[in-house]
């Protein structure tokens, strides 16, 4: 065959449902030459990013880690390492995620009851209540902020119920992890994973994930094998921490060099300062929107400051537009899932992409094209 | 908590059992700023991976696509697509990579019968014979290049066995993919998957993957679900393929700029210059070691060009050498793995490391040492 040409892609804003902008100094930690993944310069790696990992998380959880592959694969690795065939776990589903933590937790042989809300509103933390009486869950999992209808979840509430029923609470904050307030240990979450090219402005790759000492305990009493070879934590654990380190899959260096770096500027910045921001460019975008006549899908006390979900406007198609932005100002913003496919906008202004002249930007880009 | 300072790896010289070291322009396509996953110019950075993919499998396979996980997530996803509970499976185990596809065929629920050899000899064809007579396998897996011994497993043979039984040929080549010949269609490998960081010289953290009409038909004909959400090709080929380009799960961008350009380096060495390199080199690294006294493990027929496993001499401790590589001339090596801890070095000349500056780096630096 004949080669094909260096790639050189539009100098793109990202504004949509992730991947966020990268930072230079995160581009530039990727162009770092490698070292070995044994390599004693990449174990301390590895300790830096799981420090680091903590501290985000707001945990002293010892097993916490990053899982070598995207958000998708930390949800799966939770649910595969927590369930075995036969439990019982209560889902919840505000949206695509939690459909896809209940399609996960069947895979795994779990007997799933579920939890609904409408897409647009967060879950009733009553409903919650009365399924862990009607059943005995040995987890129950929410998504924190769902990326598909822009809801952020309440939490402390539903998590004081699980823990009174005797069960690990379990939370997909994907999207929320470095955005908004988010306290593992304070909010007595047993497992979560994230993703990186959210509001961590990483490359999307990586999954941060953290477990509790109950979850770790559950994973030890288990009387099955985890179904998964690759994100079996009763190995992985072993490369992550202890005095082994022993090989269990190569992990993706450039990625890890990347994570460090990023969440270096997270702390540099500082957890309260980043959520303040996002809050801020958040009400900025909301009050240019409002201007142009826009609507949110969302009730306010329940928006994500992070994911802007708003509705089209009638008689504008959202192909075009979208397609206009992106040809014609390099600026990429989500479309609608599932039903809201067609009828919602999904803005994201997640870690460096959560920046005023963005907001302005799309805005000025936006009120040109409508 | 205090922030970390910037990273600085030492300058390493990759020669152990990978990562490899990557070729600058790979390294520069990582610092790429990201472009969104749904962008149709990463759906043409896809299209492109997957037509370089092809040319290097040497396949026409449809299926042909990037796992976004290392080669282990490849291992996976090719036995758990293909495998379902009560499923017979003949496994050819002569190393490390063999013993791992028996534990993951395994919790695939699968009945495992296994052909084996000892370590530093490849498998015999006779031997998988007899097992194919015995039992009623829908495939047999085996390791190309065993990466813990150095072994180069003939295929041809073996290949025409598996089909004449009517089963599928499930292969690994996650080291000699790119460094060694390897031809798809013309061995009837029905399933292959590989890694990046190896003869690819990519940084690690993908698996290119293909699967014959046959395999997809088997794929297309389970009667139950693919117990991995992550790696279910059933959903992931419409990522890959198709008119739709269904959303799966967040690709990872940066990954895959440095892979398109890995492949594109790759197609202008042209593959037999590339293989011829790799032969050459390893042959120079062999009189040079031999002249030191050194002895191989694998017989001549069966040793890997990329992989050199050589018997550490005696009263030489294994550790103190590796050591003193790694902090006097930062060149990494391998040690042995299992029973070969302590006896076997291995040493990589993959892809950008199969070089002759490289050998003679190493063998100074060793004839210093010793």
């Amino acid at each position: 065959m004949s080669t094909l040409s260096e790639f050189h892609p539009s100098n793109r804003i990202l504004m949509g449902p992730g991947p966020s902008d990268v930072h230079p100094r995160v581009l530039k930690a990727m162009a770092t030459p490698l070292i070995g993944h044994l390599d004693p310069e990449f174990l301390k790696i590895m300790d830096d990013i799981k420090v680091m990992a903590q501290a985000t998380f707001q945990t002293s959880n010892e097993l916490t880690f990053v899982v070598s592959a995207p958000g998708s694969a930390g949800m799966e690795t939770v649910l595969v390492n927590l369930l075995e065939p036969g439990d019982e776990a209560v889902i919840c589903i505000h949206g695509v995620f939690g459909g896809r933590m209940k399609d996960i937790a069947e895979r795994c042989g779990a007997k799933v009851t579920t939890v609904e809300s409408p897409w647009g509103q967060p879950i009733d933390a009553q409903q919650v209540k009365i399924a862990l009486e009607n059943n005995a869950p040995k987890l129950v999992a929410i998504v924190h902020a769902e990326t598909s209808t822009g809801v952020l979840q309440p939490l402390e509430e539903i998590s004081q119920m699980v823990h009174d029923a005797g069960a690990l609470m379990v939370v997909d904050a994907v999207t929320s992890y470095c955005g908004a307030p988010l306290k593992v240990d304070e909010w007595g979450i047993d497992a979560i994973y994230s993703g990186t090219q959210k509001c961590l402005s990483a490359p999307p790759g990586l999954s941060p994930v953290s477990l509790s000492e109950k979850a770790v305990q559950v994973l030890e009493d288990r009387s099955t094998k985890v179904q998964s070879w690759f994100l079996d934590l009763t190995m992985v654990k072993n490369y992550w921490s202890g005095a082994k380190r022993a090989y269990h899959h190569t992990a993706p260096v450039s990625a890890m060099y990347a994570l460090r770096e990023a969440y270096r500027l997270v702390l540099e910045e500082g957890l309260e300062n980043r959520f303040k921001r996002h809050q801020e460019n958040h009400l900025l975008l909301r009050s240019q929107l409002e201007n142009l006549g826009f609507e949110f899908l969302v009730d306010e006390p329940f928006r994500l400051p992070m994911l802007n979900a708003v509705k089209i406007p009638e008689g504008i198609d959202d192909n075009t537009v979208r397609h206009r932005l992106l040809s014609e100002y390099n600026i990429e913003i989500g479309g609608g899932l599932g039903a809201f496919a067609g009828k919602v906008w999904r803005i994201g202004l997640m870690g460096e992409s959560s920046d005023a002249n963005h907001v302005n930007m799309l805005t000025s880009a936006l009120q040109s094209i409508l």
